[in-house]
């Protein structure tokens, strides 16, 4: 029986564990098209060095990335304007929680970091820069494409709308941010761009793929340097989950980057792609079994990074 | 020429660069012992997984240890009461500077984590837990002896005369700690204790060897479990550097821990231990030129865990 | 020769120590229409119980009253829903800027008062309550003209249109209340409500005349109870001047209530109301010199509500 | 039957009421000598222009008078440096609770006001000035018994004691000041003078003639200038009551001040100096039937300085 056989029985048997414990946690309730989901759902699904991907769950499920979008959108903005990104963002952990606006002022319009919802904002509409909504949109689906070699990725149109109507905290972030001269895009367009970015629908098996170009895999499409990865891991390790990324770091030993949807993408640098769902939320608003489904294959793995 | 003496020359090189650039950032001001300090000095060390360790500059300088001590007097809490320290003390950066009172107060004097002051005390009054304090600095200078293999490690007693008798925001601290009932001691038994333990002098060669059971190498004295190692990194990866921590982070890839001395210890698990020291601190309070000499270190070794 | 002669003389003499102190602060620069006024202008008006109206420097001249419109919006509110609106809005100076969204958050979107802009948007809102802002804005024309006698009062479309191109603060206050279910209108109809009670234009005489009712003078057209004019006249001393309210109440021992424009609505109870105009600001955001002139009326009338 | 009959009928009437109604509030917990008194106990004395004092309930009964003792030191103080005190404490309403620290980082060491904890004990380090604490306790006693023309006014020893025992918050906030340099004496003189005259033991009867001078009654003797008792009143007014100062004015219409011992001292410019004790707390630290008894005798005298 080889390495990988022994991982397809514990990703089997931790499909099994997390529904026969049935702690779901609670779905996200702002989002109206989010609410009502089934929260008794597990995937999970691990890239690997060699190539290969193994599943357990529902793996071929659609679910609402929603904030792990942010990992891409940030890749596709530094792409576009490098690390002038980071005059308009930080790189620090926010200490309060994803949607707050109190660090805003404090910090005079210049958010914390490009994972909480102010950041996220600046960093779309660094993405977005003058064009369209669809064009920056197209390339980010693109781009999420050719990191997971499988074009059968598409945003969700009526999660978008849901979010669109009840987008008012967020409509205030894009506002303010504004006020203080940190918005280029016209507000309904950065903000636009924003939900539809976040409504995009992925299968964890496709999740896993796209994250291979953070872990450096052997078989990732070159779409960032390995300099550039090295860097999104690094904020995804201190900032990934808003005001419980210490705790993250402390029991998974991993970087990661968590959704209202249920999603996380866990990077083991050069061993693997990790995408785990499950729609219920703990009290920090990450999955609470996602999360401790990646404590458990880290402890079963040993692939925490710091030793 | 093997590796090893690659290495060494990168940091004899690395000291004669440090030594031209010459912009040594500015020493702590608020402890007079330390305030006079000249500023342009520099030494590094590295302990590597064969046993060798490696240095250049003032390697044999011993200098304050200050902050650093935190991730030992953690070490030495941890092994006394466990996970119960966590019901005390959380996990999670801080978002504000190392000494801030504010985030106390909302979080009701539980401090965010074990390094930002507020969170150390708790720690050292966990760790003091109903001794005197000589007894239990004996215990924590007898854990660093036995960590470093090196029984020439002593308090700085001029220091810390010096630190105690201008320790006017940590006395308010531990006050407010002892109101929320998050204070077990006399407060001047744990401040007494507190003051002591920053005041240890080593040198980078002592701190980097006492590293070693961080880093897991295979030559470091058994005195933690691996988990516990990896627990602390992931504390030094989030909250190691106040509110520079997420700067460290993706600049150096490495959990390290700062102290005002100018001091940082840095861990690269599996592969190194490093201590390094230049006693100028940037604006996040951290060591200026360590930090930049870190980053090149890292440049050079591709030690980063993030790939 | 009368008291009323004596404070003619004062008044007159008031107007030339001012331009000769020339000490003028600056206007308001987030307002373009606003920002390019010349600061060197001042007038006062004080209307006396006897029925008489004194004035000197620019009184016929026509300012932007700006947030000392919230007065006359909380009157209407009130009008309307009573005591209800205190469910929404609270009764506490706010210990921030005007325009601070800080307490917001930490209030759950109940503002302070009704006199910072959050809460001024929620009376706003209150005071719409359904309806068309034409309809809502007529009937605060109204009540106005109806308090100073005097039909010649509009809104100044130009500063309307100035303030609405750039209200980004405001759009996010809006928008951030909304999410917490404090707003009951559409944003853009309470915000643009907002933007032109703000804009309407009077001369401190035609100001003076409108606050009679708050001072209870015999000649005041009996539209509000005096019970509310008494609570309306305690809100102004305790929150009337944003984070300057402590030191207003301080110096002049009046309630008043100040706008970005530069004008002063001043309450002596029984005896005057008192309205000033200087259009530069000191760093509270309240007139300087308006602030200055209403200290020393103070002084010479011995009008405080102190003593 | 004249309007003073009248006046004492309303109060035996008043004191009647608050029994009946029996709604009592909580004493505060935090000072183990007061947490054990019965809350059932209502006193209230007013003193009168023409110099009769009207009293229902237990006026002869001794009440610690805690935080309304701030109004006198502020009074000693100033007459000892005057306005120099402002450059060491603010004028401006908190909005936080009593003994917050959180704005004290945020103003950097200068309280707010001098009503709040923080700005109590500068105002009390101003009074001490380089004297020992019996001292400058003997002058402000001295001051009391010449405001009441009463020399039977002491400090509970017991109270101070059981005070002094637990006031951590009190010592974090002094060391927290002295960090700043916002401390003249050494901590614990100041924090023991503190203490002391919180735990100042008074009647109803003997605060209300404590506070003629404030009102400016004919028959107070000259302590203070009119003009110092103004600037005081209008510091009652506006933070008098801490976070709840706004609702305080709004009902009431009066400056007063509240301590945790459940007494009120409250002006009537020109009218009343009026004192009123229950020991139960509202939720914002204020005598709950205290401040429901000042807003009756409000209304049915027509004090307000509102008009």
């Amino acid at each position: 029986m080889t390495e990988t056989d022994d991982l397809q029985a514990f990703l089997n048997d931790l499909d099994r564990q997390m529904h026969i414990k049935g702690d779901w946690g609670t779905p996200a309730r702002y989002i109206p098209e989010l609410a009502d989901i089934d929260p008794a759902q597990f995937a999970i699904s691990v890239a690997l060095a060699d190539g290969r991907v193994l599943s357990s769950g529902s793996a071929q499920k659609r679910f609402s990335i929603q904030s792990v979008s942010k990992v891409f959108t940030l890749a596709v903005a530094l792409g576009r304007i490098g690390d002038q990104l980071w005059t308009r963002v930080g790189r620090e952990p926010s200490g309060t929680s994803f949607d707050s606006i109190v660090l805003l002022e404090r910090e005079q319009g210049r958010p914390r970091n490009p994972f909480i919802n102010a950041g996220a904002l600046v960093t779309t509409d660094a993405m977005l820069e003058g064009r369209m909504p669809q064009d920056a949109l197209a390339e980010l689906i693109q781009f999420l494409r050719a990191a997971c070699e499988d074009d059968d990725i598409h945003i969700d149109k009526d999660v978008a709308r849901s979010e669109a109507a009840t987008a008012h905290r967020n409509t205030a972030l894009v506002h303010y941010l504004l006020s203080h001269g940190n918005l280029h895009n016209a507000p309904e367009l950065t903000l636009g761009t924003y939900v539809h970015q976040c409504a995009i629908a992925m299968t964890t098996q496709q999740l896993a793929r796209a994250g291979r170009m953070l872990a450096g895999l052997p078989d990732a499409p070159r779409l960032i340097s390995a300099r550039r990865a090295r860097r999104i891991n690094a904020l995804m390790m201190t900032c990934g989950h808003y005001d419980g990324s210490g705790d993250f770091a402390y029991r998974v030993g991993l970087p990661g980057k968590s959704g209202v949807g249920g999603g996380i993408l866990i990077i083991a640098p050069g061993k693997a792609s990790i995408a785990v769902w499950s729609p219920g939320l703990n009290h920090y608003g990450n999955s609470q079994v996602g999360t401790e489904a990646a404590q458990r294959l880290g402890q079963f793995t040993g692939w925490s990074v710091f030793g």
